[in-house]
């Protein structure tokens, strides 16, 4: 697959990204080791500082390194890497060196230590802000402290686990603007 | 809008309806008034219990409501409601009865006092389980305690939220059942 061109993109509109819902690949780095992990499970949870909440169940080998590290990065693929999502969701870190494994290109991020996904259509470097939720709920929020995006395409075809492994790819465009209220926008 | 019918739906897979990430719909009840909000910030927690993560800012009329009565629905509309959506969203509960506004048909739970908004695809019945996470994030974790969901179609048409005014609505399926491991469908 070629490696799609991204330039800076506002850490506080990253919510264009995971509002919709899509599957996210869970980049991390600890160690001298790095490992990917396929995540449905994630909200936005404040625009400014840009935080997004993340359930890292802690039977994934990503969460011992998440917690450590105190870093991931939160790499948004679309439709075409929808079986590789698939693979890395279906083997263990803790006895493939992801990467190498699926041909996926790791690129240093800026501001943390985990690595970027090259091949996704955003990445969002992350930094652990709260981990009171950890132990209970494996449940991490993180601040969004740098991301890259592709300039186009404008509405990328991500994809949406409905479960019993069927996916739902983002469909057509509803502008609904007119709608809305000015400052609600 | 019609009124569709609905049977009960197990709690522990109502993910197939939240994980894809859809705008729902979350009506609440408090001292007889009832409300309904707009929200795209939620996320499933854990399957059983069944537990969901929900972002119910402050600034909305049905924080309050959800904060004293400790539950709500969340009402998962398709596209046909879109417009209602988004008006619901651009208008306050402190001013507008919205089921009245909006025409639409509020249906007593068997679980919880809010009522079931009738013309969505699936109702979730919540209750507050943890909210610790309240004061600082706006966090409320929610117990689904009593599902209903049509049985067709079986993968409705779901509007997500790209911001600027814009939505996905719900595209194609892809099966890529084979290449889940046993045990991880």
């Amino acid at each position: 697959m070629k490696v799609p061109k991204k330039h800076d993109f506002p850490v506080h509109e990253i919510r264009r990204f995971l509002e919709p819902g899509p599957i996210v690949l869970v980049s991390s780095a600890w160690r001298g080791k790095t490992n990917i992990m396929t995540m449905g499970w994630h909200t936005v949870l404040e625009f400014s500082p840009s935080l997004v909440g993340c359930l890292i169940s802690s039977g994934n080998h990503s969460h011992e390194m998440v917690r450590r590290s105190r870093e991931c990065v939160i790499n948004v693929p679309t439709v075409g890497l929808a079986a590789k999502v698939v693979d890395i969701g279906n083997c263990s870190g803790a006895e493939v060196d992801k990467f190498e494994r699926f041909k996926l290109t790791a690129v240093a991020a800026d501001k943390v230590k985990a690595p970027l996904i090259a091949e996704c259509h955003a990445n969002l470097e992350c930094r652990l802000v709260d981990g009171r939720m950890r132990d209970k709920y494996d449940f991490f929020i993180f601040e969004v402290v740098k991301a890259h995006a592709r300039a186009t395409p404008k509405y990328p075809r991500t994809i949406h686990y409905r479960g019993d492994g069927m996916f739902m790819v983002a469909g057509g465009a509803l502008n609904l603007r007119r709608r809305f209220r000015s400052g609600m926008l």
